[in-house]
């Protein structure tokens, strides 16, 4: 199987995803300062999710630029991967839409952390593809950061859980632009 | 012809078809537990449409990594099965937001099963431009898979179509997933 | 100037505009058999459009697949027609939502045609680009197959204006069909 | 790190967002040639925004062609300004919507002036990335034409916040369409 084509599909679906959430900052009807201001929910969820699924795609690159065998299984969590990505424009609009009501950033911090661990399990699995000596496992292997986001994460949605959850959507921010610290900070500590 | 401008359209297209389904799934109002729970109908037609899409590609992609000629008549059938394919859209949208309505599911299993019919004959025209001893025809040819989903799928269409929606569909479901079964555990049996 | 990148971007808006039109495929609240019937001038507008950009496609690989030398002037030819094609999906929806109404048909037709017009300088600046008597010159000078469907295009938009939309509309499906003859048919006649 | 799939992923997302733009032509209801007229404002903000978005990309396309090295900092500076680029339908809809009111003119200005700033930055950053006498930086060093869009850009912002939003939008197709001038025109004066 080629990596060439699967990667096609797959920047394809990265990109509209990270582009149609744009299609829910819906046109306020005689726009005043106050009700653009009043939009800022909705701006900060498009914001917070253009950032995390760039982030979710720059790993990708990586992981993929190393990458020499793709099997069948590899494509399949990578549809898995694209599939709760697929999910993250609708949990943005419903939270921006709704004001950070706990429930909706509950819903949303849970999609996020999901979409790490099955992002976790394609790691092992081109691990496992590519045997644990290859250089592609020397590269990938140990996942501080990434254990340290889900466990982050899980706290995020407890606190939104138990009612505050403009501090959980904070965390989240938190976690998210953590990931532009190199990995060997994390490693090396 | 090349075939790699071919299958960069039919990458893009599958992407498209594969994510703007996303945008069927309408934020709710001031949500609750419950607004998401009766959702389900259009999770689950979502979730269904992005695995049989899927599916298609991975089918497509196969195909077409052996594909070493490429004419217009190909070209025309390739437009057709993503024609039929980018109706997958509204047929969900319209199952799921109806609550698998008899009608809606009978639609629903009758384009995926075109789609299906399309393939198949994409996978003929193809077989006949490489002629029926090349490498290509060798593996392609014999379908029981295929001829096996149509005939199961045109019976999920008639029970749908006798009042059994809910039954018709999760039959769907099932054929889609007997897909990840390897082709050659069909071909021995 | 890579003639790659500008294919890719024109790969990527021509898969947009073919797809997006589904999305004015608006789903029936409680459907019957009667309202789908009720839905066939969208879908006849959805599949000509699709018929008409998949064609523009066809005629846009085959042309560039022979291209040498791409200028600054071809890059922004080559934008206006994207331009023209990205206003298909709206005259496909005003003219599907409308029934065929004489002005949303006129307005198509004229669409139509002048993306055809559009085209046509798009060849004719390449021929000029790679000299009279290089081999894309020779290959793509002469077309008498779209002066005549500018001709009948025409005589279309004018069968609207006056009154007859629906006839109008059937001769724009017949010229676009006709695409399927080959060119030598129309050059040695 | 490749440029290629950093380029990938950035024309589908230059593609999506030139494209998607359409979406927020609505489709008149019952429509004469009056209701086609009085959208004038609609159409004029989709293809002013058409144009500029199409430059920036022609300027990020040269731009790239000559880019020899990919740094962390490029991708994410690229990010930054595709993600102003995707506000860029929002705006658009909402000055095209509201005729031309002052309040979405100024965002509108607003956000193509931040977007040329971006812009800057990214070339500023590629220039270091390869070093002061590499061939990249001969290329692109000195911007005469960058800055003065940027300080007629911000005039145009000015105009609208004291109430002339229509001139100022003049002045911003204006400013557009001056960047069909050559470069040295800019440089040699």
């Amino acid at each position: 199987m080629q990596k060439n084509r699967l990667e096609a599909l797959t920047d394809g679906i990265y990109a509209i995803i990270i582009t149609i959430m744009v299609l829910e900052l819906r046109v306020p009807h005689d726009p005043t300062i106050e009700s653009y201001i009043d939009m800022w929910p909705v701006f900060a969820s498009y914001a917070v999710s253009f950032l995390f699924v760039g982030l979710n795609w720059a790993s990708h690159h990586h992981l993929f630029h190393t990458v020499t065998k793709v099997s069948n299984s590899v494509l399949w969590i990578n549809m898995l991967n694209l599939f709760i990505l697929s999910l993250v424009p609708f949990a943005t609009a419903t939270m921006g839409e709704n004001s950070f009501k706990a429930i909706t950033v509950t819903i949303y911090g849970s999609l996020l952390t999901i979409s790490i661990v099955v992002y976790l399990i394609l790691v092992n699995l081109l691990c496992r593809t590519h045997g644990a000596n290859s250089a592609f496992s020397q590269q990938f292997k140990g996942h501080k950061k990434t254990y340290l986001s889900i466990v982050l994460n899980s706290i995020a949605i407890v606190i939104s859980m138990i009612g505050f959850p403009k501090i959980a959507f904070s965390l989240l921010v938190v976690i998210s632009l953590a990931w532009f610290i190199p990995n060997h900070v994390f490693e090396e500590s």
